[in-house]
């Protein structure tokens, strides 16, 4: 049975923006879990730690977690991870692409390996809104300032009058959203980041009206919304 | 003439929580500047990389932000810091505990440069919301979840109705502002970790009533409310 879980954050997309913490256990562990969304699809966070890791050294094994949002239909493929993780030797790691404490794949799993008292440890990567921040080369909040992650912009309208930040985390609808909130347009700085780290990234940077929210790729893109204050 | 600016994260306070960049870039550029808050007293920041340093191989030079939210008063510091910076030959780094994005000292510096045309490369850290939620082995937020983060708590009991997570980075008063919230103790579970990463590291986890706030540091603590969901 196995002995000790590593949550693994692997960054946004860089591998040199994984920690040395992470390569250490990497390194050392009997087998690493590589997330893939469908059967035969490559793995992008496996794509991520590979430059690291010895050719044919490690037992790489595949978890399959399909993009649903039916929960029933997802814990046929939880229960079927989580078996294949107990019932290895040794230590493993699971990797998951940003920081496992932040929208992770791996939460599913990290609950239910902590309900069966399995020694379950997490080691931090870089989440995607600080790292499309940097790559935007603006400071998320300062001072006291305050910010809000949303998930695909729910209830934006709702609560943009207060935060100074706001993170939308899937950009889609984005556009159509943002245009019935009045006045955003003056005082408001919008970042957008689409495939952020890849060769086909797209950075946008301005106010509502000069972004182009059709050439943003709805399922990997970012978007920081920043009042401007003086 | 300074050529480039290197923010550099350093994470919540384990060298091992640097990123490969980082140590790759702290190792080349001519010379770090750390943070200091006060004359004559250790810089965190700079304790932090210490382990990943040559001995004496480094041009190391302190850069003073007192601790104060007279902006006025800072502001001398900081025009001190930024004469500094740009009078450097070749290629320099800033170092800021957790991430540059998430309210670093280095924000005031940062703009400054960017408005004077330096060029700035940001290379994140691990920060704080995501090392302590890591410590705490919780999630901050998992699927359609939201999160906010507020320094010291602000309008907290105005939000609190609205997001599935809050993290609060200053737990000052934190105890008296959520014994006001009606209903905490029965829905919501608290984690608390003060001085984390640090040898005195201390970890609170429960209901409200089950936190002792007496025990909490306000300035390196950070707390996680997270809304209990069945």
């Amino acid at each position: 049975m196995v002995n000790k879980v590593y949550g693994i954050g692997v960054g946004p997309g860089d591998y040199k923006l994984l920690t040395l913490k992470a390569v250490e256990i990497l390194k050392k562990v009997d087998t690493i879990f590589v997330p893939i969304s469908k059967e035969g699809k490559e793995s992008y966070a496996y794509n991520i730690i590979k430059p690291i890791l010895d050719e044919n050294s490690k037992n790489i094994v595949k978890l399959l977690f399909p993009m649903s949002k039916n929960k029933e239909y997802l814990k046929k493929y939880w229960d079927e991870g989580f078996n294949k993780v107990i019932n290895c030797d040794g230590d493993v790691a699971i990797i998951t692409i940003g920081d496992p404490t932040l929208y992770s794949t791996f939460s599913y799993l990290w609950k239910k390996l902590k309900e069966n008292n399995i020694d379950v440890k997490i080691i931090n990567g870089i989440p995607s809104p600080m790292a499309c921040a940097g790559l935007l080369n603006m400071p998320l909040v300062e001072g006291d300032e305050n910010i809000a992650i949303l998930p695909q912009g729910r209830d934006l309208e709702k609560i943009i009058d207060k935060f100074d930040t706001i993170v939308v985390m899937k950009t889609k609808k984005l556009g159509d959203i943002l245009r019935n909130i009045p006045n955003l347009d003056d005082n408001y700085i919008i970042g957008i980041v689409s495939k952020g780290f890849c060769s086909d990234e797209y950075i946008q940077y301005g106010k509502l009206s000069e972004i182009n929210f059709d050439e943003v790729n709805e399922y990997l893109s970012l978007a920081i919304i920043k009042r401007v204050r003086e």
